[in-house]
């Protein structure tokens, strides 16, 4: 279970493609993985999902820890059985929320504590049980506990949240191996390399990380603010330094120019709320880059939000009807630019894996890229 | 075009099955049409809406005519076009909504003025500009201009909105005469019989519109707060005075029981928000009543919604799941419970014309009841 078998790679690039196995299935990398905060990516059926191209999905630890709790999770079969989703599915570890959504009230080396977002209750969460909370939820690949540190954060906070990230790793490995036995099918631990900007702390983590030799490494701390020059510095530092057998995970991105750029520098796997929520909110891609339907240009417009493309969306209805049901608020228009974002999304990762299996990434890179524009 | 053939009849009841022929496609009487009110089913795709045995839609023509506008959806090429639904289409005429959303200002024999839910401006809308708009929207049946009095009018003002109705009715069927060059394709108008909850207007009107000679005839000003008796009450004393070789269409209509009751006394089609808006707020009928899917009992439930349905939320997801998306304000929750819904009752219009053309209505209608709670 998760081999990782990696079936291409590019020519002058890190690219490369492989295939990961999981016990609800194979994942085709380079991946991006929809967002399902609670147990659903919204606006859309596993249908739909399996329809716009999708192999596997995140929901997220934290949301799903509140309400409706992992216990009832677990009591009615899992998340897969329970959510209807039969494929692959990752839960992050609830510690980016916990640090990020400021309602984090004290850390400790022991764990967080923080304030519950539905009725401010406080709550403690441990490296163990993370742990454990994932173990019910059931999902195939689970996160490590770690500390998000903040982007701006002194060099000395840094590397102390980074060796506080790297101790959890340690915990959780061994709350992992513990709970065996109470798991109904194998699941992956991802450990995840932290140390905000700095070169030496980043490097130091990938060492960490990789040494701890679980089925695929993540790498953390990233889109949240940096420019695009600090992402790519840092990826080109840490990659060398991780398991060149092993899947990596840039965990939180992205958009189509930061999925190029990432892949290039040797990531397989991404997730990113942006294509539902940029969807919901109007906003679409295409080759061109990215537009908001409700701009006044689109109302008579009888074309599809992205030409050829063969999305549901796509497939039946003019931009100026979406435009129709985006400003009046219709779930349609919703389900219809998320389906869409996701589609363009996956196909562009489908496109990128057919480009390395070929040997053709670096030229589908520099095409893509010269008229999409950022 | 509008061709109405009458397939069965119940004995003993004036129960009948019919196919209505329009110009996308033949409609199955009894029949339930989901409304769209923006020319989209709430959370439903065209896809969607097929599946779960829509024949024909209904669009409001209140809101479709102050946001796009008629012209826009006609320089689109029309309604169906324009929506994805290649399917019939029925729009109302804007009657309804103008004098029963608190917005109308003034109403004269001229037409009625109202000021526009979006922005307040004032519009004046009369019986030539209702069938003018109708016609550029391009639905397969359109409906008169017509005075929806209040349920608890005095009888004078009955009389006085009735007249204007009738009024109307005959300026409505010159205008759209007068509009056949400028279609499309050919267009149904059915003229409203009013009345409030007189016996004698109510005759009055149904005499007057059946003269008409219009393909449709439809019944006004019911389902508006009356009680169950008094529905009946008029049904009974004004179907034998419409045609009985149109179909019959009861505005605003309903709920299982009222469906029953209704193709019991001649009813041949219906349309009501309730399946689309009750879904969407955690209501869902099936065999036992209607239940609300965020009561504490189906935390732990693992059953489908209703026990032997087909749809795709039933078939694919618990009551767990769904009660959980609902709390959580999930658009997959009000997306499957509108799926249920909508199938639900147009699961029931199938049984209740196969039993009319098996002669078993009345039986299946009271055996229906009995497990059914109202």
């Amino acid at each position: 279970m998760f081999e990782f078998v990696i079936h291409g790679r590019q020519e002058g690039s890190r690219a490369r493609t492989g295939t990961l196995k999981t016990p609800h299935g194979e994942i085709n990398t380079p991946v991006f993985m929809p967002v399902g905060t609670k147990a659903t990516v919204k606006t859309m059926t596993p249908q739909n999902l399996t329809d716009v191209g999708a192999e596997i999905i995140l929901a997220n630890t934290y949301h799903l820890m509140l309400r409706p709790g992992e216990k009832l999770i677990k009591k009615m079969g899992g998340i897969h059985k329970w959510s209807g989703w039969s494929h692959p599915i990752l839960t992050d570890s609830g510690g980016f929320q916990i640090f990020s959504l400021k309602d984090m009230t004290k850390v400790t080396d022991e764990g967080a504590e923080f304030k519950c977002y539905l009725d401010g209750s406080k709550h403690f969460i441990t490296p163990e049980k993370a742990i454990e909370i994932q173990t019910d939820i059931g999902a195939d690949i689970i996160m490590a506990f770690d500390e998000c540190a903040p982007g701006k954060s002194t060099k000395s906070y840094a590397k102390e949240a980074m060796e506080r990230t790297h101790k959890w790793a340690l915990r959780c490995k061994t709350t992992h191996d513990k709970l065996k036995s109470q798991r109904e099918n194998a699941q992956a631990l991802f450990p995840i390399i932290q140390g905000v900007t700095f070169n030496d702390l980043r490097i130091e983590s990938a060492k960490f990380i990789s040494s701890l030799d679980l089925p695929g490494t993540a790498i953390g701390g990233l889109s949240v603010g940096e420019s695009k020059e600090t992402m790519h510095r840092i990826l080109e530092t840490v990659i060398p330094h991780t398991n060149e057998d092993k899947p990596r995970y840039l965990m939180g991105v992205g958009t189509p120019e930061d999925l190029l750029e990432a892949v290039d520098r040797g990531v397989d796997m991404f997730d990113c709320v942006l294509p539902t929520r940029l969807g919901r909110h109007g906003g679409f891609w295409n080759k061109e880059g990215r537009h908001t339907i409700t701009n006044k240009k689109f109302e008579h417009d009888e074309a599809p939000l992205a030409e050829g493309c063969e999305c549901y969306g796509c497939s039946n209805f003019s931009r100026s009807y979406i435009k129709h049901l985006i400003t009046e608020g219709e779930i349609l228009g919703m389900h219809l630019m998320t389906t869409h974002n996701l589609h363009f999304l996956i196909q562009l990762m489908q496109d990128i894996r057919k480009n390395i299996n070929s040997n053709t990434f670096n030229r589908f890179k520099k095409e893509f890229l010269k008229t999409y524009k950022v």
